[in-house]
């Protein structure tokens, strides 16, 4: 006995019954082996270790251009899948020994992949579609190419889309109208269907620039005037989650412009696995209804799924989709039913090949009273033929989702493509591969309660147990809110500027004669604020008290000292806004630069306050009877912590948080291109009732520091800055000073001039993006920025150019202003020192692009020169700029020779799809930060310990497990328990 | 129904029963709680941390002369312990407040202990001698005292055994005979029997000294006359496992000289809880039948059980007693019957409180046809007199073991009796405090299989498993073959003395005009070898070479580096006894001191290459989708190995095995002082196959290290030495070369002055016997030596008197006779500065010892100076010689402060039983390794991470858990593994 049902649940169930049934008679032709990478796609269902390399391989596929190649990777992919894949080996081995021809290979893939792209030329695209006419099934084009990373790529893909409507126009020219696909309930409809990108159509889409939306408006105005001109319709793709709020938007402004407030072919997607997609559908029809305009909605349930858990556990944030594929199908038939009702405003378009979620939508349409035509059905090219073919025998309007374009750069989508119909919970892969049993396929999803978002945000309990260390979570300036709230602390915190910082001793205000400035780089004529410069008296008299206060603080429990670091981390959590605003004016720091600098802060405190609880433990070295054997850790004395000026907050806080956390007594001293930072921190650890004398601040310049790195009673350096500081530190630290009664200890982080390898295989569009947040984020000021970029031969061109013109679109200006990528160098004698270096790179090799830039403030335009050779300066010097050396490099291991050829070895960076090459790099690539397909920048804390080898440091790992050992010294205690021959029956057991 | 039992059995439980219902109607006095101390060890029964506390208390309180200071210690043992104690805390106060008075609360000890122990003086001994004769019990004298930790005191201790036995003479001539008693089968039996201990009577008992079986012997000849003399019974006492052999030998060899072949009343305890017991019996029977002597032999069970099981752990060595009582119990039965049936030549005496046992014994007796006064059972005075009474009113002998002397010497006993009595397994407490059911009480005890021996020598196996590390045990010299083996290989080695040493750089043999010649210090006309001696060019051959086999020792995996160093291991282990002959010829290390540097070499080896198992796993950071994040570690370069003479193969072998098997070329010098020992490692390492190039030994003096620190391809710096050459090594290591591509790392171990604190509660025997150790072990030539000892006023005279007077009994001369122990300094330079220091110290402070030493070879006396002041030169440079500085403090407070003056923190100790105190010396006392209550030399590989702090050294622990990360950097690896939207599907669920 089944249970009652309700009779539309009925009708539902028939109808997809009816569907399966006629589907089921041909297996669709992703599932029809007839060539062996099909075959390894079939195989593939069953093996995930396969899957998972063949998806990598095909992804990397045609960017091959060599049998060899071809076959290398082949080998490299497969050759640990499984040994029963021995022919793959042989196939390899064929390919790399030449008998087999790159064409043949080729071949092959790209009879694969033109199931599923068509050819962008007039004659394969016309045959495409007029083939699709006759089932009859109506398209939609969708443009797949290379991300855009440049305003000359956008405007490019804006043109593509211009010349496809006119191509299709005068294609469709000649075409008879099918009544099925040509007509809805009202009249005739468009022939030309057209999706688009919003992110294709701007050098950088990025919500947190105002000006995405306003370029993008631009870009698709004449796009919809074409579109209008020609009687096409446009539909506005859906990506990834953070650019939702961005594109609904620029689509709803877009429609209300006088202009276009006639148009009534333009469509949305809505992404049914979105949490927030029932919120944006209400909206949605409540706008179109206060309008009385009509606005399509695809309804989809999502491609970006894997990706969108991904960047959410990445970054911390709450995770947008759900995380069950029912509860997105049961979302799916919510919506279904929203838009159906909503037909007065509504032209619903239901993309799926779930065959029980469109009976559900072709009978709820019925039951609702929709007219047959007034709405369709969309399935993707290339997939599902049967179920299409039966939905289209069934009478409904198909619409075939058809991309257009090169292999090459449309590889992201057959991945995405072959990815989503052989995942496990995929309907296709259920349908055909499986042969599931029909009932089960067709059920309806379990209307259970939809499970809240699995937030990841911190749990902040009373508890006295310390939960497990998690990073703080960037903003997400997706949200306005956070823009809003960012924007009005820069106001703030301007109303606050050339204040007078204090000068505290040990708890005491002191005063002194000598200030420093502290102004803005983007305006220098702006004073952020002014503190007192120490002298040595204040100086001698900070150490003299910090030397008198560590017994006890250094006998202060772990728990306590812990408790201090926890609670400057919530007071800086409270302003945290508003320091970000601070770095914005004292150090040119963008918003999301400075942000993350303070979330890095953050996450110092929290992080060192549970290492050290973690080493506060000692340790039974052996359970022995009679004798008990333990080792701990102990504070070393006075710290002297010397920070920089590029993670004002970050790095200072990092350091001084170790050395205090672990019972040191710190004296700190920021750079003073930053003091105001510094000062800030203080505040901080004042509010958070640190004892004075457990961190005393003193602000001044490099003689300061000297000072403290020979004082007798310094017992540890902690410095970040540069190599040439850095190894004046070390040798002035271990010139014994009379009356020292230590070894001092030097915490000792240095430069890097950092490199990024491209191999000939790599993901350009990736490698791009990459490269230009490494090597010109915050104007390449970072220690572990990317300033040499080595490129195989092969794409050394092609990059360069690409890269060139991503750069040459980025907007320079003061970094308040959201807009601007590029903000001022610190100071003028950065600037003047990068000047510099722009002339020796003119005299060494080919400046192939040197940007202009504001000439009020310590601005640099962005520069990249070709043509360096390994043992030229810019190869070898760091700049400390945005100046970026290109080396050619004759192939991979080519590339990693120059690469490992620098003195530093900071970070390091490899774009690759070679798992040997990715391997080799691993091995002998010599950095302390190796990166692999991704930026060389941004470290987080417990994540990325960061720290350099060679002359970039000295084997220290900030924000790892053993940072914090370097500030404690090991002691061992041995008691001998045994007394008369008694001891405790306990220990006997051991 | 209960099982058949034999008749025998039967009996004996039927005594049993019948001797339990005549002793139950008394608890013993032990258990009767007239006072609170009473009461406290009742408590204690039924709180195991209350009974810990309390035995400790004991321990201590006979040295606290204040009532402040017991109540002081009465709260620190307590107050912790249970808070329903909050009694005692008031009873603590009530002390320290003085409301309470000492001799009260003293008053209340002696009570106590005179229970157990009478008082030496004439008329207390008569009283409770003919008390005892009263009931009828017959005595056995045992002489409680200090251990005697001299010459002096071992002729004190033989001239009180003596003036006992004319006192027990005198005041038992009066005594009537009582035949219970005093009658044997054959005769009377003498009424004066005294049990004599052989440690007592020789400085060092040590079975490694032949002399030690000659002085007791010497010692025991005239208390053996005099005994015969005056028809006195002498019974040799049982000590722990290690003196048995040396006894047992002592008593035959005695008894077969001329002398004593008619001394009838000689015997020797035997204990049945050793494993070794029915062979020492079976053995004693077999000697005297063949020369148709009696011996008496007494049988207990063994009063070291928790000590032989500690001991033997602690040193890894087969644990000598079973480890259950009933196994004790069942062997305590057959060596009943196996001396019963020996009746011919044993007269057995069967001491033990456990009625079933002596139902047996007396039973067994009786079928056996032994007469009735044909053995005797003996008890201890203060227990079981219930028990006494039933046996004496059954009939039998029974002999009173009677303890006689002060209280506080005779604390050790007292502890022994009070831990034998409550343990869980006692028969007296099973029987009185918990009345458990008599059949159960009475059983026989399982006649199960006999457990083997728990065995903790290293299981080798061929399997690939690395099994968990294990110390090497020492050679136990308490067994003959290794004292053979030892010798004989000291005569191989020295046939292979004058060998000339070859000079290998990166395998190939290259041939020098200099060579340096290594002397015996104690014979230095005797060459040991000759080494070829590495000039500027043999040493840069050797870095090129190490340069540029780095890429592939460092790519070689751990495991393969790790099985290196295993073989080298087990090449050592072979070679173990001659290697240990070789270092006591060229360094001048007595046996123990060069099989320990031996066995720590071993150590380093097996635990170095665990460690780098454990490391060479990368850790991932984070579980993440979409990015892999890994922390590992990598080796830094070459190495340069500079090792000092006084451990020459354990810290030569243990730098060098951190720096190879962390993957790093290591090119090591040995000290000029120790060069043959260098190049036996060297050799060691060839025959493990090592690379040629992964380790090259260059010999040579301070200017090749000095050339090896400055460089610039060196990278690593592990040294251990004196403070001046660490020193200079940092300064230089730190001072940039030009060409030099990376920061050089000092792994550096430098000097000590340590001390060892005596507090007024010290167990002062203890801290003699460690002191002596510590500061005149190999010559008082270990960084680890003490040579302060702080002692606090209290007690500032007599220790110092007992500890001059032990050093006096020294032997000093060659190493190579066991005999010695001072031997010669390592050279004429040492030997020379010395002597500048004992002039110095006759004018800082008193010389209270200096001692005369061989004039030929570099011997130097030891010395003592007392009166120094912690401004001394004597008090604060390291001397490195056999040179103690004695300086007085108020307190415990003042003495820590005294401790910690100095500029060096390497190690420390403390003797002291007040909980607090050790507390605070836990926390305060500034030194790498802090031992509590034990030497302070001597730290084991894992158990006591070994390294200094201040200017003792960097915070570096040899054979810790942090040694090897020294030797290596960290990298961290990040790679982005989404591909197109494709995560693998396991990652997601990161």
């Amino acid at each position: 006995m089944t249970p009652a049902i309700d009779p539309t649940e009925q009708e539902v169930q028939q109808l997809a019954r009816s569907l399966y049934h006629q589907a089921a008679e041909h297996k669709p032709s992703i599932f029809e082996p007839q060539d062996w990478l099909g075959k390894m796609i079939e195989w593939s269902l069953e093996d995930e270790s396969l899957r998972i390399a063949l998806f990598r391989f095909v992804d990397v596929l045609p960017s091959l251009d060599s049998a060899a190649e071809i076959g290398r990777h082949l080998e490299e992919y497969f050759a640990k899948v499984d040994h029963a894949f021995g022919g793959l080996v042989f196939l390899a081995q064929a390919l790399r020994a030449g008998w087999l021809l790159a064409p043949v290979a080729r071949h092959n893939v790209t009879r694969l992949a033109r199931r599923f792209i068509v050819d962008e030329e007039p004659d394969a695209l016309r045959s495409a579609l007029e083939t699709l006419r006759k089932e009859p099934a109506a398209f939609t084009l969708d443009v797949v190419g290379e991300a855009t990373v440049s305003e000359k790529e956008a405007l490019a893909t804006q043109r593509r889309y211009l010349d496809l409507l006119q191509s299709l126009s005068a294609i469709s020219a000649s075409w008879p109208v099918i009544p099925q696909i040509d007509q809805g309930p009202d009249g005739p409809l468009p022939r030309i269907n057209l999706s688009v990108k919003a992110s294709a159509l701007c050098a950088r889409f990025d919500p947190l620039d105002p000006d995405s939306e306003k370029i993008v408006r631009e870009r698709l105005r004449p796009l919809f005037s074409e579109a209008a001109r020609l009687n096409a319709a446009l539909t506005l793709d859906m990506e990834q989650y953070s650019f939702k709020d961005l594109t609904l938007s620029i689509l709803r402004d877009l429609l209300e412009e006088s202009e276009f407030q006639s148009q009534p072919h333009a469509a949305i997607a809505i992404q049914a696995y979105l949490r927030d997609a029932e919120h944006d559908v209400k909206e949605l029809i409540q706008w179109a209804r206060a309008r009385k305009w009509r606005i399509g909605v695809r309804l989809v349930k999502g491609a970006y799924w894997d990706s969108e858990i991904t960047w959410a556990k990445q970054k911390g944030w709450p995770i947008p989709v759900f995380l069950e594929k029912t509860e997105t199908d049961a979302n799916y038939e919510r919506l279904t039913r929203l838009l159906l009702e909503s037909y007065d405003v509504v032209d619903a378009a239901f993309g799926s090949h779930n065959i029980r979620s469109l009976a559900h939508a072709i009978v709820t349409a019925e039951k609702l009273g929709v007219p047959k035509y007034g709405y369709e059905i969309q399935m993707l090219y290339g997939m599902g033929e049967p179920i299409r073919q039966a939905i289209i025998r069934n009478g409904q309007r198909v619409r075939v989702y058809l991309p257009v374009g090169r292999l090459l750069p449309g590889m992201a989508y057959l991945i995405r493509r072959l990815m989503e119909n052989t995942s496990n919970t995929s309907f296709l892969r259920q349908t055909y591969a499986e042969e599931e049993q029909i009932d089960k396929l067709i059920m309806p999803p379990p209307k259970k309660t939809i499970t809240p978002s699995r937030k990841t945000a911190r749990k902040r309990a009373a508890a006295v147990a310390v939960e497990p260390f998690q990073n703080e979570p960037l903003l997400d300036f997706s949200r306005a809110e956070n823009r809003g709230q960012f924007a009005q602390a820069l106001k703030t915190v301007r109303k606050q500027f050339a204040r007078n910082y204090p000068l505290w001793i040990g708890g005491e205000e002191l005063k002194t004669k000598k200030w420093l400035e502290s102004v803005n780089p983007a305006a220098p004529e702006e004073v952020i604020g002014r503190v007192p410069v120490a002298g040595r008296g204040e100086a001698e008299r900070a150490v003299v008290n910090a030397v008198e206060f560590f017994p006890e603080w250094s006998r202060t429990p772990a728990s306590e000292r812990a408790a201090f670091m926890f609670r400057a981390a919530d007071i800086m959590r409270r302003r945290r806004i508003e320091l970000a605003a601070w770095e914005v004016f004292e150090v040119g720091k963008g918003w999301r630069e400075a942000d993350a600098d303070v979330a890095e802060a953050i996450d110092y405190l929290e992080y060192y306050g549970r290492e050290m609880l973690r080493l506060s433990e000692p340790q039974v070295t052996q359970k022995l009877p009679g004798e008990s054997n333990v080792y701990l850790y102990e504070p070393r004395g006075v710290a002297a912590v010397i920070a920089p000026w590029n993670f004002p907050l970050a790095i200072l806080t990092g350091m001084t948080a170790a050395a205090l956390v672990t019972g040191n007594c710190a004296v700190i001293k920021p750079a003073e291109q930053s003091p105001v930072m510094g000062a800030l921190l203080m505040e901080i650890l004042r509010e958070a009732e640190l004892p004075p004398a457990a961190c005393q601040l003193l602000q001044g310049g490099g003689e300061l520091g000297a000072y403290l790195v020979r004082h007798a009673s310094v017992q540890l350096i902690a410095f970040t800055g540069s190599r040439e500081v850095g190894l004046e530190i070390l040798r002035t630290a271990y010139d014994h000073q009379p009356g020292q009664e230590h070894v001092k200890r030097v915490v000792c982080e240095m430069g890097g001039k950092n490199a990024i390898i491209v191999d000939e295989d790599a993901d350009l569009d990736e490698a791009v993006v990459h490269i230009l947040e490494s090597a010109f984020g915050y104007q390449g000021q970072k220690c572990s920025a990317a300033s040499r970029i080595i490129l195989v031969d092969e794409i050394h061109d092609l990059l360069l150019e690409r890269l060139v013109e991503a750069v040459r679109s980025l907007k320079i200006g003061p970094p308040e202003d959201p807009r601007n990528f590029i903000g001022p160098v610190i100071d003028a004698a950065a600037h003047s020192k990068i000047i510099g270096y722009l002339a020796l790179g003119k005299r060494e090799g080919k400046c192939v692009l040197e940007r202009e830039a504001p000439t009020k403030g310590f601005f640099v335009g962005p520069a990249i020169f070709s043509e360096i050779e390994p043992d030229h300066r810019l190869a070898n010097e760091e700049i400390f700029g945005p100046v970026l050396s290109v080396i050619k490099a004759k192939d991979f291991n080519h590339a990693l020779q120059i690469a490992n050829r620098s003195a530093y070895g900071l970070t390091g960076g490899v774009f690759s799809r070679s798992p040997a090459h990715i391997e080799k790099a691993r091995r002998e690539y010599r950095v302390g930060n190796l990166y692999i397909n991704r930026g060389i920048t941004g470290a987080i804390v417990e994540r990325q310990p960061f720290g350099g080898l060679k002359l970039s440091g000295i084997g220290s790992k900030a924000g790892g497990p053993d940072y914090l050992l370097q500030f404690l010294e090991p002691r061992t205690i041995s008691e001998n328990t045994l007394r008369h021959g008694f001891v405790a029956p306990e220990e006997l057991k051991n």
